[in-house]
């Protein structure tokens, strides 16, 4: 089979991102359906008459965004279900989804959203995988997971037939209260704390009531792809901040309009800086004079490896400016689909009726089993455990990086799941990099790779790399970092 | 406790109304704070001089609205919270929430949305509670879901700490489109299939790929209050189209603009007609040509008692125009917090990337069981034995309402959860009689203290009974129905 496609030799444009472009438009123009096989990147570069690895980073490409999936060793083909389309991420096209229904087409048109893609099959695992954001399966509490469910079930016919209160099951927030006291400085009252099914649902409730079409929200540049996409589904006015090693670079605020500020202050998304404590303050200044809100995002908190973690800006807060997301996705697992917010005492009315609108509830049974976990002390045991073996990981992992490759620039080791390796100026690049470990079976990630987004191409885009360490083994660990330096080392 | 309010003995609103708006008001605008107890209505009703009965009519109302909440003996209180501002529900004031935060004000202000009030809390039960919409807790299926639960948590790391397809579980989706087959004719494949957080969840998903700010939608009217309430919440203008005995009068649409139109074809919510063959016929052929979309919400179509259930438009429809919403809340549990939709193939991907952005998905074990539970013919055998033990109910309850007050005007009673007694003209008003229940402790539900909206002061509003049958007893149904007959005779 051969692909109707023309590229320009002697374009500006890279004749990688060409190929991908095409095809792509190929796909969402439904030229080549979900399902077709595409040719095998031999005949491809033949036909095209370009090298075969640039038909291949082409092919990564489209694999990792979703577009093109990998069937064992039968080829490649046109995905079963074509995600997101979230290519065009360079520049935040905001008020492109909230268009209207075209009044000429004959069928009603639906808006389409962009949406992070968090869900990987099963089937396209990388062998040794640094993919980031993902707990250790193996750490997961089975056995005491399951004593509590059948616990909690029995006489549990009233739970499970009758609407909860969509705010939260009552003992889970008390619980995930004291929490928040004893591990983050967080004083707040059950009441103030919504149950919410993961980070996007906090962050859909946020935008339905603080940011109607045309306000402004301002986000980490780089930061989670999710926080951007939603407020503009909301066609909220994206505007991307830069940081630096202190975190959020907040004197670029100063002379700007009011807007909710979304932070990843505990471990910045992707990048895993800390914010200092003198741009937590200010950042409270500045917020507190502009009369909005921080949404402060503290996905990563739950570990910390070297020195004390920074009190939460919800801690600091004093005049009731701070909505707190967290989540349990990554200290026990995404499967279960629970997070919660903490909102100032105002928000507590718009905050659960946002929540009621948007599914009436959580599941009772997970919350009551979260819960039980937290108040019987099992949730802290359950995190010192993870801790040490997680940061055993890390510890490999960094001593692996500097063995092969000497005293390099690490960001965000302190804490979190990941860290990023700013490669040097001398390096290839993050991509480079990436696909060549990929046909190595490493997966490390590049931003262009991960649930980030850059805004404008900051040095981070081309030179930051992340590494998900909880999932491998020491050993695992080892040989990973070994086919790296291979890889680098074919790069030249 | 006196509470600073006046009100007008010559007004054309009725004492009841006027104060119950004071009361509110206070409480709104804080002046009454959570937690404060308020007068008995013997000394509220000498303060203002008017009959006991006026008072504990308007307090009533604000209990069942969650504004008060009685706390046993020792009287009644300022809710903990505050819901929804769903008083003014008798016009369709849309656009009224999409308002832009105020400039001038110091804090953001948030936006408030209406949120159906589905939740009641367990101390606030009535003792015979006819209460529309659950099913009844003793038939849960406690032990066989149980040994499910814990046969899926065995190795189950992996599942329940990574990301699932935001769409829903795969043998979930499989079993729920094998489901939709037999039991009512609709052939979808798997990937049609998006598993949603109950019908809310569902609701959002449509709103916000096909009702953007401004488009138009069509209910019911009467309806369930979270589809205007979702609709309007972004920027939809919600328009009521009447229904009849044979369901939505299509012929009002015949002349209007274009619209996504919802109905409840087998059991219209909250009247209980079903619509007939030549209804559904016709609304497929006006949208069809309108080139719009079916919302088709068969929230209780697992039950039916007498005759074939007609097939679901999403069955009859051959042009891609009908989204199919089904739940697990009436025939397993609300708890579960699971429902799905079905899609036409052109919105798979649009449903997929709305869904992914609002919450990425469900919870793994809870759709694990579910898929095992439909795969296995449990849910089968289940529904079997409910539809046994509810028609058994209704019949109790149509045969003691017979035998109370004769031939009388009975809705929806083929099929469903709850029935509709309209009550004959020489009867006192619907409100009035579920008040004088309420005071012997039963529980019946006119539109305004039920999940549903009445747009246009139908007679329904006046003169519509419901009757939630599946969690009373047969004896406790002939208890409630006796006490029904006294309060009827009371009234006079």
């Amino acid at each position: 089979m051969q692909l109707p496609i023309d590229i320009e030799k002697r374009s500006d444009i890279s004749l990688q991102d060409q190929i991908m472009t095409r095809v792509r438009e190929l796909i969402l123009h439904r030229k080549l359906v979900p399902g077709t096989k595409l040719p095998s990147s031999r005949d491809f570069s033949k036909q095209l008459d370009v090298s075969r690895n640039t038909v291949i980073y082409a092919y990564d490409r489209l694999v990792s965004e979703g577009y093109l999936e990998v069937k064992g060793r039968s080829g490649m083909f046109v995905s079963a279900q074509i995600p997101e389309n979230a290519l065009n991420i360079s520049t935040c096209n905001v008020g492109a989804n909230a268009r209207a229904f075209s009044l000429t087409s004959k069928r009603l048109l639906p808006v389409r959203h962009r949406s992070p893609l968090l869900y990987q099959r099963l089937r396209e695992r990388i062998e040794l995988d640094f993919r980031i954001g993902r707990p250790a399966a193996s750490s997961f509490p089975e056995r005491l997971w399951t004593r509590l469910l059948v616990e909690k079930m029995a006489g549990s016919g009233r739970r499970m037939t009758e609407y909860g209160n969509p705010a939260g099951l009552e003992e889970l927030r008390v619980a995930i209260s004291d929490h928040l006291q004893a591990a983050r400085g967080i004083n707040a009252h059950p009441d103030q704390i919504i149950v919410v099914a993961g980070c996007e649902e906090g962050l859909n409730i946020i935008a339905k009531i603080l940011t109607p079409a045309g306000s402004t929200v301002y986000v980490e540049n780089p930061c989670y792809k999710g926080v951007p996409f939603v407020f503009e589904s909301y066609g909220a006015k994206v505007v991307p901040i830069p940081i630096d090693s202190e975190g959020l670079c907040v004197d670029r605020l100063a002379t700007r309009e009011r807007g909710i500020v979304c932070v990843t202050p505990s471990h910045q998304f992707p990048i895993g800086v800390t914010m200092s404590l003198s741009r937590r303050l200010k950042l409270l200044d500045w917020v507190n004079s502009a009369g909005t809100y921080i949404v402060e995002d503290d996905y990563d908190s739950d570990f910390r490896y070297d020195g004390s973690p920074l009190t939460a800006l919800a801690g600091l807060d004093k005049s009731g400016s701070v909505i707190y997301i967290g989540t349990f996705s990554k200290s026990i697992g995404a499967g279960l689909r629970v997070g919660y917010l903490v909102v100032p005492e105002e928000l507590i009315g718009p905050t659960r009726e946002a929540k009621a609108l948007l599914n009436n509830g959580n599941p009772w049974l997970e919350q009551a089993v979260i819960a039980e976990f937290l108040a019987s002390g099992g949730f802290r045991k359950h995190l010192r455990q993870i801790r040490q073996t997680y940061l055993k990981r890390r510890n490999t992992l960094l001593e692996q990086l500097r063995l092969r490759f000497g005293n390099i620039d690490i960001l965000g080791e302190e804490g979190g799941m990941h860290l990023t390796w700013v490669l040097p100026k001398t390096f290839s690049n993050a991509r480079a990099i990436q696909y060549e470990c990929l046909h190595r079976g490493v997966g490390i990630y590049s931003i262009d790779d991960s649930p980030a987004i850059d805004f404008d191409n900051t040095h981070f885009r081309e030179r930051a790399v992340f590494f998900g360490y909880p999932c491998l083994s020491e050993g695992e660990i080892v040989t990973a970092v070994g086919r790296l330096a291979d890889a680098a080392a074919d790069l030249g």
